[in-house]
């Protein structure tokens, strides 16, 4: 078989796998994901030897020692990835329940009840717990899933795809309901992006790269973002010690993710007394800053910025600083720079705090907390399969919730249409 | 300035004028609709004339009457779609409004805003009246819009546009808001479909093959239904009385339509009772019958169905009919031909009822009722902008609310992450 063939064959498969999935009671795919989180246990020397073969051969390759790491499946790894099953098996099940029913005027009752989306094709890079912790997202929300993770973690894969279908086939579900893809080929992730017929939606985790590439090739709708360019904003009003603790806990406490502030931005009557504290607290933890004329004139130790940081990315201790007029202009800064991500503010007065939430345009926007709090166990959607930064479908992290839409249900007596 | 810098300059501005639509109150939208109704009225004159012009066009291009006859604007399609604004400027304004507010145990509290999309493109057939609907929608919802319309109802829309501009301008909102595409060059569709920076959802109205080539050039999330291919499953169980009101309703009411019926499906232990009587009433109304083998064996002025009958969307007055065994036969057979946009039931066991909605997969799965019902009206969600056989984002009729989108909205008190 060619690889669209296998894709092809694959996603038929899946298909078929959906619409059994799609009709599970919730007690058989919670003792599906709790025998999953077993057998992950109970078999995890087979994962380490399959995953030491995917190390030797990234560090035959000369991968980097973090990607090496991010790539390596340990104790700790195992345990984390069987404690996430077993929470997701405890979460509520959102399939089939229904919205308030409205009562039509000839008598018909309307309402909207949840369903699956169907088959959900996801795309990452390195880390193989993606596979489980995506396959248990997708099997409790009664979806078919493809996997396509990183070829330098085949093996990896190859070996947790063995338990996910082991576990499947022991409570009576179709294996084909959580599939990795068997081949390194990059030419499976464009066949996988083609199956409009077959695959409802597409979630690409990994670089701006990937998820370029990704949107660019699918003709399957596509949830995601590119990145996370997350501001925070201390207003003339705000508490400076809460702006500090605030803005601290935003960029130091895990730079390298997409929630981690990016530009600082401070309202000018602040600056003086703000900035000078806050950089020391900054220089302690090793943070570059990059300011603004206003910036630099305060910190004479602060590179000046140039245009391309405000749009920037770093991913870590990097961090841009700008003194603004007012609340306006920091939003019209985030307007042009922000990602559409996060964004936060902190001030006490109640109208700014107001309108910050109302009009950022952000799919989390947060008023006196720290950028970090987007996250979907954090903000109480349990687990989450990444943030989206489109509006269509999901804005913010995705839950359960999110891999699942609605149809109308209605329930009559014989009305006709006059 | 070239097709893409005219396209390109007016999502520019569409953006732009977005984000002043996003925040602007509902009195403010709702004072614009019934400006822009006024002025319909008050410049009727205008449009007649202008309308003129495209009929001339289209009778001496030698467009068939129907067509001619769809681009046709007289005094009810003004009165059709003032009165239509006026409605929309009494639904209940979806942005701004909150979701329950969910307490975490740090005492952050989260909610969920209801926002605009932003900018929606709407590329459609023929009928004038779609201008002026979709702007009100899109308006009222606090989206900018960008309308393109058949090329044979140009100075139809033009004049529209104009009455729209003048609308927006007497409330002070910039007339950016709702652009009327200028040029009948197909070039101007692909390039909105470009235009992904800019607009954040396409929604196509018209015929399957306009559909397909949107989805197909679109880099744009795109709202959609192909096509209606909407069965009545009779059950042996039906009040048969009843199934035959709902099943003549369901094709004859409005046969042109994509909720109408296409294919009847009967139990085979009421098929000799139910086929003969129906097939007069049908006949009487002028209905043609493609029948299986065991429907020709009942009813001899059935013709044979073929293969493809069954994925068949008449639009007329045909109707494929099949006996099958039972419930299962008939799910197995929506499975295999429906379109996943509205299946209808006609049963007295509860049992059968409960698993018909739960587990039919359409947008609208109705029991003891017709399939026209399948209508943001009738289903109370008030006027639609189509319906959608897409799960993202919306599957059934879109309503207001499906024009719009959440973000997460956070108070704290200086909460941070550990």
């Amino acid at each position: 078989m060619t690889i669209e063939q296998t894709i092809l064959q694959m996603a038929r498969d899946a298909k078929k796998a959906a619409s059994v999935l799609g009709r599970c009671d919730t007690t058989r795919k919670n003792r599906t994901l709790l025998t999953m989180a077993d057998l992950l246990e109970q078999q995890a020397d087979v994962v380490f030897r399959e995953n030491r073969k995917d190390l030797e051969r990234a560090e035959a390759a000369g991968l980097s020692a973090a990607m090496v790491d991010r790539l390596r499946v340990d104790d700790k790894t195992i345990a984390s990835m069987a404690g996430g099953l077993r929470e997701v098996a405890g979460y509520d099940d959102p399939v089939g329940t229904m919205g308030p029913t409205r009562m039509r005027p000839n008598g018909l009752r309307v309402a909207r009840m949840r369903i699956p989306l169907g088959v959900i094709g996801i795309i990452y890079e390195s880390r193989p717990n993606v596979t489980i912790d995506a396959a248990g997202l997708c099997l409790k929300s009664g979806n078919a899933v493809i996997l396509r993770g990183g070829s330098e973690a085949i093996a990896s894969n190859q070996a947790l795809a063995r338990i996910i279908a082991q576990a499947l086939e022991s409570t009576g579900l179709p294996p084909q309901a959580a599939q990795v893809v068997p081949t390194e080929d990059r030419a499976a992730v464009n066949a996988l992006l083609a199956q409009e017929e077959f695959v409802d939606l597409i979630i690409p985790r990994g670089g701006e790269g990937l998820i370029r590439f990704v949107v660019e090739h699918s003709k399957i709708p596509v949830l995601k973002h590119y990145k996370g360019v997350c501001h925070v904003f201390v207003d003339e009003s705000a508490d400076l010690e809460m702006a500090m603790d605030i803005a601290f806990n935003a960029k130091v406490q895990r730079p390298g993710v997409c929630n981690a502030m990016e530009t600082l931005l401070i309202h000018r009557q602040v600056a003086g007394d703000f900035l000078p504290a806050m950089a020391r607290r900054f220089a302690e933890a090793g943070v570059e800053l990059r300011g603004c004329p206003d910036t630099c004139a305060l910190l004479p130790e602060a590179k000046p910025a140039e245009e391309a940081d405000w749009p920037a990315e770093y991913l870590n201790l990097t961090l841009a600083v700008k003194v603004v007029a007012d609340m306006d202009a920091a939003m019209t800064h985030i307007d042009q720079y922000g990602s559409n991500h996060t964004e936060a503010i902190v001030t006490s007065h109640y109208g700014r705090a107001q309108r910050f939430q109302r009009e950022v345009d952000a799919s989390v926007v947060l008023v006196n907390a720290s950028t970090r709090f987007n996250d979907g166990g954090q903000l109480g959607l349990g687990a989450e399969m990444g943030i989206s930064t489109s509006k269509l479908h999901a804005f913010g992290p995705m839950g359960l919730e999110e891999l699942t839409t609605k149809k109308f249900v209605v329930s009559g007596e014989g009305q006709i249409r006059e």
